[in-house]
């Protein structure tokens, strides 16, 4: 059973497209979006173990360059 | 070219299952998230114009009861 | 010399429609935004002078029913 | 494999220690704690999937009598 | 149908008055307001698709020197 | 009929002294206070138009070695 | 020497008419200010000394009807 | 060794005189401050265990009348 | 009797994997917890004294190396 | 008649040791802790005057390495 999340990125103001290439072709991810609202960019992840999910998508989506501040939010149901 | 958004929705306390079960039918809903983190539902939305996802969509979630506040992220680009 | 100011208006809930019909009829409301974000709607005013802008125009929306918190910001320069 | 995270809640005042009391008795509860700092409480829950987290141990918590907001942590990685 | 929003902008310190000069010029900026309260200035943009809102207009506005953090608020109805 | 506003200033730690010093020589400033609480200082300044409070008050204080953050207030009725 | 401070003052939405005019009586009470931005109301007050401005001025303005918060703000230096 | 801890309480606006008479009289407060800034009261208050801190200390000063919230900070080193 | 507390990290972006791991060899540290929501890191963290807590395990953790904020949250009660 | 306050230290990670030796040595301080909570030190500080409390307290502490904010609280009644 694949475990789903959602994070909310704050990219640092020039940062933003740069950001955004680099993040869509990381594992794991399969969506993104770039958004309105109190967040630059949404990641919609997914992994089959939430250790998985840390180790190699969470600290590869804060490692990006510009990335300033991510929050994450594992879905529970749908 | 329909217009999608994320809505970020604060539920006060036990209100969380019958919002998730009023939200789930509504129109515009594409998917609903119960989810861990600063929220407790996020709506995938999506409708035909801005104005139609204010009208017939937003104000709806709004007015669901035990709904405390709603914050709309606006998909600019995918 | 007119005085502009934006008004971000944060509406409980379900008062939202009701309070967009009663802002717009308003005496120096020239402009009136349902918008996504931190805030429901934001109101583009006007008044001839600073008192004015407060007695006539920005108490009447404070009192509008299920206006929860209202933020102003003068326009200094175009 | 089970899905382990921490809640934090914040309580109404005097309902801290009835919430405290309900709370330990809850299914899913592995921990509870009255804390200083920002939240009042901090619940250790366990499930076996991020559903029944939600539906049998995260709903309940957020039903109980005084609690004002709860926030989800879950563990990714120890 | 264009798409309209407004760009609240907070801008380092001494970086206000280039960054209203240099804001001014760019593409898809309607007007720009140097505003007192929890914002510096207040951008109201348009475009054709949400795409372009992002792409030519947001992303320009977010790489302007001294632009420290930009939340966007798209307007639904008016 | 001139336009008063208070100005929240708030200063890098161990620059208060030098702003203060600087700030005080500022034109349109009636009166600057070292305070306690959430600013370090508050400056009630004085123009004749909004845009000369902008111009040659506000984007002077903004310029002062060691501002992190303003925040304007404008007097509506006294 | 006189003890001076200004005293933040949020109100709920229709009772900031009300609180100026019951405020403007209060003793101690040297100025009062309808404002934009954060706050409703900005109150300078004085007295002989801290546990007087506590006792017969800062309590009464938190008992005004329809103050929701106050917050305050001491002069140390002028 | 007693454990000591300062506790900040933010008071509903006109119960302030009466919550700071009925804490003064609690066990284990050694100290009791009406205070400007951020937070309404600040108590000091000592306590031989944590547990004895929580319950018969904190668990009162939350259950006094018009006591909106607490966050207590407990002393490491002096 | 020993004293445990939980300390939230928050840290920046591509410093969470060398944080975790150099926390995790810290004395005092019980447990340590990688984690979604508003916190990166949750360390459970234990010591004989009140002041062995701050000074051989707290000052330790603001050490490491990204490491940009923490709050720590003292257990009262079990 | 002496001026008390409490003043709430936020320092940077690492410097939190050394900010206590400095801080201790300085005029006007009566106590200083390093607690829990949303804070990492608290000074206990006196002068016979307000202008004494800023010019050769506050401003120092201000000045100390590390030192990321302070937020003032002066003691009204005890």
């Amino acid at each position: 059973m694949a475990i789903s999340a959602f994070v909310f990125v704050d990219v640092i103001g020039d940062h933003t497209k740069s950001a955004f290439k680099t993040i869509t072709r990381l594992p794991g991810v399969k969506n993104l979006y770039s958004v309105t609202g109190p967040y630059d960019l949404i990641v919609d992840i997914e992994a089959d173990t939430l250790e998985e999910l840390d180790e190699s998508v969470l600290s590869q989506i804060r490692s990006v360059d510009g990335v300033r501040k991510t929050t994450t939010s594992v879905i529970l149901k749908r």
